[in-house]
């Protein structure tokens, strides 16, 4: 067989380098032997046929954005770079869907379907330049969850090439279908270890008119909670953020958040601004309203850089039942005095989903992996989940065989086997 | 080992008869030897247990409401009958979460959701009679899929008793989790032949506030379909009747809808009613505003019913992408006139999902027969599915075959021979 399958590769050092890691900077032995730059569906259908053939590894790979080291590529791997297929194939603004290769760019399908009057909806916070194809591997959330719910809820069919070459077809063109078990809600979320998705088939969904956002300051994140429980309807965006982030971000951008309030949450609704009000105002230390969201979620879009000048962030993925949000912000706050550690929380805090962002300690590496274990144990202890949509990749790995039960890890390994018979796709990774 | 794994059973004629068939009337040969009444999950293993141990095959049940021959037992299988265990374990008013037995029949678990302000949103026709254990195995959709989709998107994560009898807990009690691959989702939809569901942990929404119904005739199905393209936002339910619908409810309700137009458009949203009005104004032949559903919702809940005056219905169910639910419509009532057999159509709009009601004439039982298969092979013809909510059961395993791939179609095997490796789990269904 031709090299590679006859697929267009590089083996650049530079691009070599380039592809050893993601952002979550974990490191793995070695480096890929080369990246294949597939131009089509049956560039990767050859390249898998190949790497088959010859038993090589291979790790699917869009902008390298995952933070659990899911795209990692070390000695003796293959990486499979799918961000050269960044067509929108079809948008169809009659249907509202759109097909689309995997290496799109998140927010350039947005701004696509934003021409059509229509979002895609999920929007994680690195849609700026994460792929639709990481974004189903990962199942990928955002702020925009706590409306529309996560990458799965807009994926119709995917169109993948499995380990051995072979394309199928799955889900519909359709906005409901149940013919046969659901291999597209298999494929998402499988982090590159069951298939390739070449082409996706999105729901798109109709622009909101004349949403408002609410910014409210509470003495503290239990305060907030109960308020934005209060809240009738569905929002839209509902995030919250605890005094350690508010403080880095006073710092960053020179406002003066945390002095208001040691919790400010951001809300966001299509209607019903008077009900968010009621709710918010008896107990809200200060208030703003604005027609401008991108004015109001500023604070929460900066928290990541504010953070970042503090140091190294690792930024943990955590969930719990919404009712016990406030006992996790304590609890994290607990967890960074402890280990004399900085970590700051931002939550989807509609979803239950924490982020608490720890500032690594170079001088204390312990420090930051001692908190985080801690941080999974308390997402279990509160019945709720280790990560809610960055995923396992290798970094969460020894934590998922604490998540589930031993019947159910037998079952996920012989998913592994019966799409992956010789563990060629992105082996070492979720399981 | 004890009879049936000492699990309470019913060999009576009258129980083995009532088991035998589904709401879609199909028959298979013979009746089950027993039914099985399971108390609790226990009992659910040690039936499995029995069952692997015997090689018999075992047909789960809820209600028995299936339209697609997915409940049949015929000669040589067991039937375990889940709306025994029917307990709302618990409800959480401040998680909007619940935790249910398989038999809850769906519109109890509505109202127990109710009287904590909120509501269990799928709702199929049949959620008066149907269990929530039915509705998760074949994902039921209902009039309220438009906002907020299907049983899937409801459920956070199951309590499943594996062919073998070995119970597994899959996905959260959390609105978002991604730790491994989605096995709640595969079991969504699975019509009893991967597992026993014993419990599930469902989502619950709020009651949305202020809902408006609008009823608009139309002077054919397309004028209706663009006109409620045109409407801005997500309506709550969007459902459409066509001229022969009507005319069954004219003749059933003593109303005289068809007269008005030979399309009937209901829209409920929960605000931005001017903009509903707007869209559907210039083209609608008459509107009816209305603060109270129900009444304007009447004309469609009354349709199967009046439908079963004309004959025996046989309820179909396609989907099509949005834009093609016209030629759907008019393409239908051509097969009607050519097979010369009556054929309401229904249609969740919003979604493309189409209910083509085939009244049987039983002196010709090849023209609903062939009826049918001709609106199968347009939804394929139109890019759509063969099932949008009721799935596939027994009489749409032909069908299967000609919607999915061969390569599909080989991983869904495989998928069976993993969870079921005996084939005792509702044998003949699905595949
Ligand atoms: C600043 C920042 C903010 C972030 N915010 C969020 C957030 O709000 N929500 C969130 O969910 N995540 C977030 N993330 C994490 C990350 O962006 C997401 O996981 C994203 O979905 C990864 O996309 P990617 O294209 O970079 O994928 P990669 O990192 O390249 O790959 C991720 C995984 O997907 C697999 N993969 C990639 N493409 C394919 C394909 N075509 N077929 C099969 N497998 C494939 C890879 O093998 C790997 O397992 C953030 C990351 C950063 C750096
Ligand atoms: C008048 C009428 C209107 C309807 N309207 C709709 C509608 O609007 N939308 C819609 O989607 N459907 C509709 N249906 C179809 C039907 O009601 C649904 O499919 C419903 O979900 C079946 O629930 P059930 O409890 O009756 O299940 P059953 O018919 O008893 O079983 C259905 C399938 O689920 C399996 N099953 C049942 N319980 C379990 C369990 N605990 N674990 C594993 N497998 C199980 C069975 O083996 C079978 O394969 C309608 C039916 C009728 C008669």
């Amino acid at each position: 067989m031709t090299e590679f399958g006859g697929v267009p590769f590089s083996t650049e050092d530079a691009v070599l380098d380039s592809r050893r890691t993601d952002r979550s900077g974990s490191l793995v032995e070695g480096r890929p032997e080369a990246v294949l730059l597939p131009r089509d569906a049956a560039d990767v259908a050859k390249a898998l046929r190949w790497a088959t053939s010859t038993g090589t590894p291979i790790v699917p790979r869009g902008a390298g954005t995952s933070l659990t080291g899911a795209s990692t590529a070390g000695t003796g791997t293959v990486v499979l770079d799918l961000s050269g297929m960044n067509r929108i194939v079809s948008l169809s603004a009659a249907d509202a869907t759109a097909v689309v290769e995997p290496g799109v760019i998140t927010a350039d399908l947005d701004r696509a379907a934003a021409t059509a009057g229509l979002r895609y909806a999920p929007d994680p916070a690195s849609h700026e330049i994460s792929t639709i194809g990481g974004n189903i591997a990962t199942n990928a959330g955002g702020l925009r969850c706590a409306k529309y719910g996560v990458t799965r809820d807009s994926v119709l069919g995917l169109s993948v090439i499995l380990a051995d070459g072979t394309r199928i077809e799955t889900g519909t063109r359709t906005f409901k279908g149940v013919a046969g078990y659901d291999l597209t809600g298999l494929f998402v979320g499988s982090e590159g270890t069951l298939g390739v998705v070449v082409a996706a088939t999105v729901r798109l969904r109709p622009i909101p008119a004349g949403l408002t956002t609410i910014a409210a300051s509470f003495t503290d994140a239990a305060a907030a909670c109960t308020a934005l429980a209060g809240v009738p309807g569905q929002p839209v965006i509902a995030e919250l953020l605890d005094a350690a982030a508010l403080s880095a971000v006073d710092a960053y951008l020179g406002t003066s958040l945390a002095a208001r309030g040691s919790a400010l949450l951001i809300v966001q609704v299509s209607s019903g601004v008077d009900g968010v009000l009621s709710a918010l105002r008896p107990t809200a230390v200060s208030l703003e309203v604005s027609s401008d969201g991108d004015a109001l979620l500023h604070a929460r879009r900066s928290a990541l850089p504010a953070i970042e000048q503090l140091g190294r962030p690792l930024i943990e993925d955590i969930a719990v039942p919404r009712s016990r949000l406030p006992e996790a912000i304590t609890a994290i706050a607990d967890i960074a005095a402890r280990w004399q550690i900085p970590i700051c929380t931002l939550a989807h805090a509609a979803d239950g989903n924490l982020h608490p962002i720890i500032v690594d300690d170079p001088s204390r590496p312990a420090a930051a992996a001692s908190a985080a274990d801690e941080i999974f144990a308390l997402a279990l202890k509160l019945g709720g989940t280790i990560t809610g949509e960055h995923g396992i990749g290798t970094l969460k790995r020894e934590w998922l065989t604490r998540e589930l039960d031993p019947a159910n890890l037998t079952l996920q390994r012989g998913l592994k086997s019966l799409f992956d018979p010789n563990g060629i796709l992105n082996p070492g990774k979720v399981l």
